[in-house]
């Protein structure tokens, strides 16, 4: 009799941005002549960079001829895709990290999920800030790591650790030994970034316990302080105690291209049941081989374009116009009299939900009522965990004139 | 403290596939003047072809305009693909699968891996054929489904049912119930494939044990012989019972390209803990929206035009030259006296080893013998399951030039 994972049946709803779509749908359906202003699910908008598509074309030509096709590529990505990135987002940030500490693979999101296929189910208790990017605790749901959802959504067994306005969101460290910790930044769904003093007090927390730090730097092109670290192994000892997860998603464009990695420094070990101190690297290695088979070639062609002078660039210029939304973002809320944080180190503003008729609205409320009267979807900050509630999260992710109209639209059409 | 999962530690060795390279390339550094021939890896050589090509570089040019731009697609993929596979697939074939059946992915060495995610760890005994496909053992013993392994290189706990020229590649039913059964028609490695009276045997036992069928049909274009059903869903009742993997990857040279499709009937259930049915369609849609995001947009345009009349025609031109590539290989073979199975439904010939001084050879012996003795590279039985032993893996996955300077080496240089 084949069984189920039961643990699969504790999820507690949908996941957040199915249900957004299936909101957005039955508005869009009972209002068909509405020009819905979509800034909820972080998807890019601009156009892929020149640089890029010219490296895709040629990836595609490379197929088509005998001499140059390719077929199966390493599991772990291509050699000359790796070195790049060592060279420029690790050593080029003086950064000790290897092209084979490198695994390229076909989205952050799979990989930040997938890395719990070699740590202990049921056995290792997590951490997550709260609010949080979803995949993390659902996947441990999945994993048994989790107990059932209590009244407020939160799981059993996972520690959550409150970022709200009163810590500045930066949580404090867990008070009981955790032992794998999820930490992001520039965060999504906040928009804060962790400073280089308050990761050097994690890196020292997770040394002390024995713990792993999963470092999700998805965001990290979008820093504009310059003290503000882009990768954890900027960080001295992080290397024992931190993989890291980056992604062309949101740096390039990639969202339907699809393509990211991973970084597992060769010395970053946890522990097996016979005490025994075992390599994650290895680990992760064998569960690429085994349940992987490598990103298109096509893409990592693409992805390597990105570490072109002209592909650098380009890239750049798409950061920068994504950035100059979120600063016209800041400054219509400012103008509303509306508390916004976020929007200067990520493409992400974390509004603090109004307050019209004396109490604050729920994150849900301002969603439906951003969507019924301004046709501007969001993203409610309850979505990704409690201590989200009333917040909502506005994303710079958009064309200039979208988002020019959407401000025109709270300005005018919000009732405040 | 952070705990591995201890399970990956059971497993035995590389993985085949690296241990073979890495023959090969220590040959090749000590004989830098041989030219290796592979047909080994079973990985595709001819070049993708134009209508596919053209395709991409249609979708690629798409990504660069803003009206035309695709971010994050559906995690199961975008409807005009699974529809296309729905109406020619399966349709066609007249079986009854819906569009919001198919699940696109990135290959089915993933999807056979990661569908365990919604099985329960550790508490469904699980049947595969011998030799078999490594991954299906290796992930299974990964999630903790498999006891050690013993000195024949088989785990504990696992099922394993022979596939031998004995029984003529034709697994008998197991003699205990189990609850999860792997099968792969046609066949990789044997080349053996399924008569329809024996997938109805085992959809019958399915059914009446309860058990799933997890179907592998990565080959099905391969198949010549119009009595060999394609899909298992041309079984009457094993919508109720069984998975389907397919893959682009054999069919058409996809295996640089990545893309991939699971089929998980709607009606299709396994048990819960409470006893209740639970929907495995449910569970997928789950676990592919929070642990995946989607297969390239350009990937999916490109297996698209696999079914325009062009495309159609151009990949079975490749198949064709393929299994052109089998038959001179089958016939090498027949005139040097040595047994082979397969190559007529699959390009895969399983060759039975040759006994040269009256005892036949291990499949690693003549591996070396033939990386050796005439420079061609194939894949030992013994590394899909020990009862492989005795037998050899060639693929047909060849230039024509390169399959006839195979067999003339074999012919010349190899001594028998």
């Amino acid at each position: 009799m084949a069984r189920v994972n039961d643990h699969f049946l504790k999820l507690t709803a949908g996941y957040l941005f199915p249900e957004i779509g299936r909101r957005v749908a039955a508005f869009a359906e009972a209002h068909p002549d509405a020009e819905i202003i979509r800034m909820g699910i972080g998807d890019v908008t601009e156009p892929l960079p020149e640089a890029i598509r010219v490296a895709m074309h040629k990836a595609v030509d490379d197929l088509g001829a005998r001499e140059t096709f390719h077929g199966y590529g390493p599991e772990q990505g291509y050699p000359w895709l790796r070195e790049k990135i060592a060279e420029v987002d690790f050593r080029g940030r003086h950064c000790d990290i290897d092209a084979d500490e490198i695994f390229i693979s076909d989205g952050s999101k799979c990989d930040t999920a997938n890395i719990l296929d070699i740590l202990a189910a049921g056995r290792n208790t997590i951490a997550v800030t709260d609010p949080v990017y979803p995949v993390y605790v659902d996947t441990n749901v999945m994993a048994g790591n989790a107990g059932p959802a209590g009244a407020n959504g939160r799981y059993g067994g996972i520690v959550y650790l409150p970022a709200t306005a009163e810590n500045d969101f930066t949580p404090n460290l867990p008070t009981q030994p955790v032992d794998v910790i999820y930490l992001c930044s520039p965060n999504n769904p906040t928009g804060a970034v962790m400073t280089r003093s308050t990761l050097a007090q994690w890196v020292a927390y997770a040394k002390e316990h024995d713990a792993l730090i999963l470092f999700d730097a998805a965001y990290e092109a979008y820093i504009s302080d310059p003290a503000i670290p882009h990768s954890i192994y900027e960080l001295p000892g992080a290397r024992d105690v931190a993989i890291e997860f980056r992604s062309f998603s949101k740096k390039a464009g990639f969202t339907g291209v699809r393509c990211a990695f991973t970084v597992i420094p060769k010395g970053l070990t946890a522990k097996a049941d016979d005490g025994a101190r075992v390599p994650l690297h290895r680990l992760w290695l064998r569960r690429q081989s085994t349940k992987f088979n490598g990103v298109s070639y096509i893409v990592q062609r693409a992805a390597e374009a990105c570490y072109t002078e002209a592909g650098q660039q380009q890239v750049q210029a798409i950061i920068d116009h994504y950035m100059g939304n979120a600063k016209i973002i800041l400054k219509a809320l400012a103008k509303l009299g509306l508390i916004a944080y976020g929007g200067v180190n990520a493409p992400y503003i974390w509004l603090k939900t109004p307050t019209p008729g004396g109490s604050a609205l729920s994150s849900w409320d301002l969603f439906d009522k951003l969507l019924t009267e301004a046709h501007i979807v969001g993203t409610p900050g309850s979505g990704f965990g409690a201590a989200g509630e009333g917040y909502f999260r506005i994303s710079a992710f958009n064309s200039r004139e979208n988002v020019e109209q959407a401000m025109h639209r709270m300005r005018t059409r919000l009732k405040l």
